[in-house]
């Protein structure tokens, strides 16, 4: 375990999930179900999943391992053993939120809704309700010479509502997925809209992109926006000897908190592990207040614009 | 000299001058003088100098070393000894700028007009034409506890204008003034409204923000808009032992320029120093085609619109 803890009195511990991911949805489960019970003896209130834990991270994988999602305000019902019987993935995760009374953030799997199919996260409070539902809004195409070529929209189709609601103490929470992160807009949107003390992107970078961005780009969000971020990334899994079914994706792991400082105050290598941090919100307004940049912005010449409305 | 250089075979280098600024303005030119000279010496094309780096870094002081600057398209007149004779500063700039055949991103020097001061920056052609005036937009006015507290505002004005220009092989050059950098919209706007291939920041950070997020902030601005960007500050001299006539401030240092790809190209220690350093101009183009999240803004959902129309 790669962390850094103290006795919470304020219960914002986090715990950043950094599991292997197999072909296996049921033995998806089972390894999310484990590290869900690791953050809650870890004391965690909010714990977040990385970035398609439930399916391998391949566009061709996302139909055949797709659920249909609930909609944004539902209230689980553990009394009602039917109740989301036909998608697993999401009824796992309700079900650690009410059972282990945190807010879980719950990095993101496939949703298929009409004929379309969605890159999902799902953030659930600890009663049990949808507080948010945040389908990935940048796809992740992109090809890099001599590095990576992948393309999302092959299968996915984009989201397009910003994401963000209150989690105790806390305070607000936005989330992006991934890609999302690159775009500082969406961020500084959250941001000014929301006034989130934290931004939460479940992650799975690469090798290429990886030790080139994916610090940088937390350390950015979190410095440009005052704000704490928060990333968890399936653990890496070598690329093995006999191909499976979908092609191997290398994940660059590493899950990690950056302060609004842009300090690193938790993080981990490549395989699985767990991030436990406790969270100094009021750091985020002591930023604001010594270095008030959101009070500084010039208006006058610039001024990003909400279009979600 | 700190560098990283090659044959300049494509006239792209560029030079970052770091030096010591004292409280003598006669002192301050002659050292600029050489550093000039050293950076042509060293095959540069396009040479960036520091942040007020005639005068000491201190509110008081930036009235007594203002001086009225020319506007924007001015041509220098070398053949006319009285040209710019009343402004000695902006002068050097002119002289150097023709006699090495460079383009210079001037720093800053504090300009006066009508009644008020700004943190003017003079960007100026080979052939001696000013082709930037970059008036800093965002004034420093931080207070830290336990850091650093400073009020530009309390002598400074405002610049109201973005700053960009084509710069020969260089491609469109953007501008801004150390603090202007911890403002994503500047950067983002430039690049979008001008495409700019680089970016340059004339800074002076300070011991406390410096090592946090000196060299983060240039490659978050970088990755985040695909460009160079170059910084370039005064050197870092101590506290004296008897008080000057200004309060002394300790400029962090650490002249860096950045590629697209967010690496650090050429970098400096605190001291006197130079960095020399080849742009691979092209590599910006192949950034933005690798990953080319400016064409995957959704714009539907947010959208940076330009206010100084």
């Amino acid at each position: 375990m790669s962390s850094s803890t103290s006795d919470a009195t304020e219960n914002t511990r986090v715990a950043l999930l950094q599991f292997k991911v197999t072909e296996s949805k049921e033995e998806n489960h089972v390894t999310a179900n484990s590290y869900l019970q690791k953050a809650h003896e870890n004391g965690a209130s909010l714990t977040v999943l990385p970035e398609i834990w439930n399916s391998p991270y391949a566009t061709s994988a996302f139909g055949e391992y797709a659920e249909a999602l609930p909609s944004i305000d539902y209230q689980y019902n553990p009394d009602d053993s039917d109740d989301l019987g036909a998608s697993p993935s999401a009824k796992l995760l309700f079900e650690a939120a009410i059972k282990y009374k945190m807010y879980i953030i719950g990095g993101s799997i496939p949703e298929t809704e009409n004929d379309a199919i969605y890159n999902t996260c799902l953030c659930i409070s600890p009663s049990g309700k949808l507080i948010g539902k945040h389908r990935k809004v940048h796809l992740f195409d992109i090809d890099v010479p001599g590095g990576i070529r992948f393309k999302e929209s092959d299968t996915l189709s984009p989201g397009d509502t910003m994401t963000a609601f209150p989690a105790g103490a806390f305070g607000n929470v936005g989330v992006g997925i991934c890609y999302d992160i690159r775009f500082p807009e969406y961020a500084m949107l959250l941001t000014k809209k929301h006034e989130c003390n934290l931004i939460v992107y479940p992650g799975a970078f690469n090798m290429t992109t990886g030790p080139a961005h994916w610090e940088l780009l937390q350390k950015a969000r979190a410095v440009d926006n005052q704000c704490f971020i928060l990333t968890a990334s399936p653990a890496r899994t070598e690329e093995p000897e006999v191909e499976g079914k979908y092609k191997h994706y290398t994940a660059w792991g590493h899950s990690t908190a950056v302060n609004p400082w842009g300090e690193v105050v938790g993080t981990c290598g490549s395989g699985e592990d767990i991030v436990v941090v406790d969270l100094e919100i009021g750091d985020v307004g002591k930023m604001r207040q010594g270095i008030p940049i959101a009070l500084q912005k010039r208006t006058d010449m610039y001024n990003l614009v909400d279009g979600t409305k």
